[in-house]
């Protein structure tokens, strides 16, 4: 609590004290400190909060200058993390051409392996930072609500089925084929790794299973790949979540099982069902209770932001405190909430809530790739090629194997099917990243084989981070995966849209087929005359015409503003003019006779 | 680290859930759970990073809701504390016309000091959030840096030499006439308080001489009172604390002292200009490279406000760091910088910096009177009549005194003096608030009189902020203090003031006089010569009659459009007639023969 007055009171010059700052911060952040020598050093009287001057009594002049790091280490050394990484980020955007080829990710994951080497050299311990806590509870909630408030809405839920087909059986499909096969290559004798029981394989599975496809979808971005695919990559990245926290649960719990009763089978589909669906409700919850309270925040413009970012951490806390799928909390939220947030706040709290989930998200994003690296290099591994190079292979042909056999499946009843090039593409963008790395340090420590899981899932996010991640833009491109024009928003194209799908819904009621459209439609009756009345503060009956139209309107006069900055000359000529004349001849007069 | 599986496991009913949660919360947040059970209670498997489940091996089914409380206890907390002052400034804000009358914090108070009450009444501890490092460290930074981006730049440096007299010598007048005066008290037997000591009650007297004046501030802003006294108390307030922390150092430390030296005079008079001049060094300092890194960060908008939060904040700890003046780094630094990194930044990114300076300030600001509040509840008082009563005497008579014959001297110089309205403003204006408070809890726990110190702490604060900050407002409202007519910026503005001081530059230059104006013009130059080419990206002289152009554009297009959102009729009624022909029409002409 209070800062012990310590035995190492001593003068230091000033470029020592920078010295020291730096070897701290090699040696381990966050309460790993109690081991070493406190680094409170003391050139003068205590810090700011007065703490009691050393108890000896004995005659002292009035120090000058007093250091005393560890009350300042923690936020200090989060801040310099923070600070390393967007250099890094910066550095590698200064250089654009060298994103365009080689992933972010990539680089970050390559500056972290060298940083990590540092560390290794200097000391053997790793960053405490890191902790699969930290990593859960503060790193990937930013990430999945980015993710969540900028899905494509509209494309999102004319997809939903294959989505959720994808996302559920997908991770099922991957889960049970690799840990299958694995189990299976575990009994060649010559491998040596006969130890590792069915369960254990099954949970490595799981573990590996899950995508986490954010470089892939920045390249699809790029390249403007057709939409559908876009979507079906997105979606299972945010929807496999609740397959993989009952997957990952029922198996570290069943380990201590050694019977499997029937009901045991019933009880895991269910809780697959309560964990996805709880998420949900948390996330629905938290996000109608977020939209109705912006009602009343017309007088409080400056934490407008503050409730919608706190709403949402609470749907992702809620569901984790009730082991619930809290990226699909958070998920739900956003996509709830947002439609009526952003017609409630202010367009300066709209612009900051867009732009401060962007920033935690990339700046989180940034900081779990950098880390990655960083502990790739300062774990313990335990090495095992046959082991490893066979997770390496499944994990590819299960992916291939199951893209295929489910988009034959779900291509029957879409309109616009997935054909072979979209197939490749999704089998082929499967990367890991961030979540399979944290879900490998949440294994229990008394696994016998946890250390070789963690190598062997460092592995695979490697591999499909720089192989694939660095081969799948070149790959799209060779292959020419479908592409959809961007076309820019227009009120004629909003109307015509509009007009067609009333259209279709008309068609619909009449065939007695209730269809995507009906349903829409249902939901935007019930939006227009319950939903917007309760949640939204001027409820006058807004059409989404007069809102994309103030969205141009909005734009347009932004454009006109850079240009006008942009292209200062044109309009600053008589103005240049005029400074000229006041800043130059009026004064530079007097010069000469000084001179 | 690990969460330990617990022995209490055990079924409990969804309603009891909540009852848990809620208790727990009023029992205590941050780290004060461990002497309390742990808060784990599974109905189903562990949580999410698999903890190991019960060690004892016995069959168990598999479990379908776990909850692991403690995992997300701190995060959560605070996210709900955040949120429960929230909805206290939406409420207040709801019926604007109560804090017209009554100033936000002493209201936050009253919350505080009921929900003290509660908690109080269930559990006898207070929540542990607030120590004072968590003030200091979290809570202060960004009030301050606020208070430091937001500062009126061109008022504060034509009233620089006021407001350094008032900060420096208006501190060090207070804290020893109080000091003294208290002291003097102290001799008269009846009161009982004869063993508080001289160097006691000076340290004392530092606490309660640090004022906190954003009630007023706001009060001073939404009557336009005229500039030179909005500057000259934000000024005493930003600037007042490098006195502060070097009187408290000193006597927190000279306390150990048997003899006092003549060099620890001097030594305590250079402690000042280190402190002060330290701290503005670190300010410069972090600003500048703030505003060099904005230059490169084109590519990557997402992360600049980022970068600049970070830069500030490292501003802070590291003057923390050092013992410097933390709060004049901050300040230092968002004054340096703000200029060049607004230039630099996108339009998005600029908006989000100043709403997001202004949500953090504003939620700490929150935060911190309403657990002040609830401190003054749950801690336990030293009450002494005598003492507290004249504590609250002594600080305005000094004040006033004070205030006064500053006044006078500063008058001197100064072309617009201060009146006697003024000066009873400035006087009667010097409400304590947060500083005091964090700096009263961080007295040395062996200070006999730490108790009292507290309770007179917390007395005086809420005099001030109660009696004061609420008749402050129809007092100067009643004796009429000088206003400023709030004047629109136009572009005729701009131009004659840039005239006028190019021109009495020139003055000043033929009389060989170097003043404000000379000084100035001086920075500008060197400013569009060096500054500008290190740190603004696109380094053409852009000169403020065309930024202010920009602005002015902007402003424009924002007024326009939320004309356009509030007048929707004007400019929606043909799409509206649209909208009804497609929605209604077409579609409702199927429904009369459905039902």
């Amino acid at each position: 609590e209070k800062a012990t007055s310590d035995p190492l009171k001593q003068d230091v010059p000033p470029p020592l004290l920078l010295f020291i700052i730096f070897y701290y911060l090699l040696c381990g952040c966050g309460g790993e400190m109690s081991s070493k020598p406190p680094g409170s050093v003391t050139i003068g009287p205590p810090a700011h909060p007065g703490e009691g001057p050393n108890p000896g009594g004995e005659k002292t002049n009035l120090p000058l200058v007093t250091i005393n790091y560890p009350r300042i280490q923690i936020p200090f050394e989060i801040t310099l993390w923070m600070l390393l990484v967007s250099f890094a980020k910066i550095a590698f955007n200064i250089y654009h051409k060298v994103t365009v080829w080689v992933p972010e990710s990539c680089l970050l994951i390559s500056i972290g392996l060298i940083v990590g080497g540092i560390i290794y050299c200097v000391h053997q311990e790793p960053p405490a930072a890191l902790t699969s806590d930290v990593f859960f509870l503060y790193m990937l909630p930013p990430i999945v609500l980015e993710s969540g408030y900028f899905i494509p809405i509209r494309p999102f839920f004319e997809n939903i089925g294959t989505v959720l087909w994808f996302a559920v059986l997908g991770s099922l499909w991957n889960t049970i084929g690799i840990g299958l096969s694995l189990f299976a290559i575990c009994q060649i004798e010559a491998l040596g790794i006969q130890h590792i029981s069915l369960q254990e394989n099954l949970l490595f599975a799981t573990i590996i299973s899950a995508v986490d496809p954010v470089a892939v979808l920045t390249v699809f971005e790029d390249l403007s790949v057709n939409e559908q695919l876009y979507i079906a990559m997105l979606g299972e990245y945010l929807f496999s979540d609740a397959v993989t926290v009952v997957l990952y649960n029922i198996l570290a719990s069943v380990k201590n099982m050694p019977v499997l009763e029937p009901v045991d089978f019933f009880l895991g589909v269910a809780g697959f069902f309560i964990v996805g669906l709880g998420g949900m409700a948390f996330g629905f919850l938290f996000g109608f209770v977020a939209a109705f309270t912006t009602r009343f925040t017309h007088q409080v413009r400056e934490i407008e932001p503050l409730v919608i970012f706190m709403y949402s951490y609470l749907a992702y806390l809620v569901a984790e405190l009730f082991a619930m799928s809290s990226i699909m909390a958070i998920v739900t939220c956003a996509i709830t909430m947002k439609y009526y947030v952003e017609e409630n706040v202010s367009q300066h709290s709209c612009t900051t809530i867009r732009h401060t989930i962007k920033m935690f998200g990339s700046i989180s994003e940034t900081l779990i790739f950098f880390f990655l690296g960083v502990v790739t290099v300062t774990t313990k591994h335990e090495w095992n090629w046959g082991y490893i190079l066979f997770t390496l292979l499944f994990a590819f042909v299960w992916r291939s194997l199951g893209v295929l056999f489910q988009a034959q499946v779900i291509n029957i009843s879409r309109t616009v099917p997935f054909n072979f090039k979209d197939q490749f593409s999704l089998a082929y963008g499967g990367l890991r990243g961030a979540v399979s790395f944290a879900l490998a340090f949440t294994l229990p420590h008394d696994l016998a084989c946890r250390q070789l899981f963690i190598t062997a899932t460092l592995a695979i996010i490697l591999f499909t981070v720089f192989i694939q991640g660095i081969s799948i833009r070149p790959l799209i491109e060779f292959i020419n995966v479908r592409r959809t024009s961007p076309n820019p928003d227009t009120i004629s194209v909003e109307i015509h849209c509009r007009l067609m799908e009333h259209t279709v819904a008309g068609i619909e009621d009449l065939c007695g087929q209730w269809g995507h459209f009906y349903w829409r439609d249902k939901f935007l009756k019930f939006n227009n005359r319950f939903l917007r009345k309760i949640l939204i503060q001027d409820s006058q009956a807004e059409s989404s015409i007069v809102s994309l139209y103030k969205k141009l309107e909005l734009q347009n006069a932004m454009e006109i503003l850079d240009m006008v900055s942009g292209d200062v000359s044109l309009l600053a000529s008589d103005l240049k003019k005029m400074h000229d004349i006041l800043s130059k001849n009026m004064y530079k007069i007097r010069q000469p006779v000084r001179c």
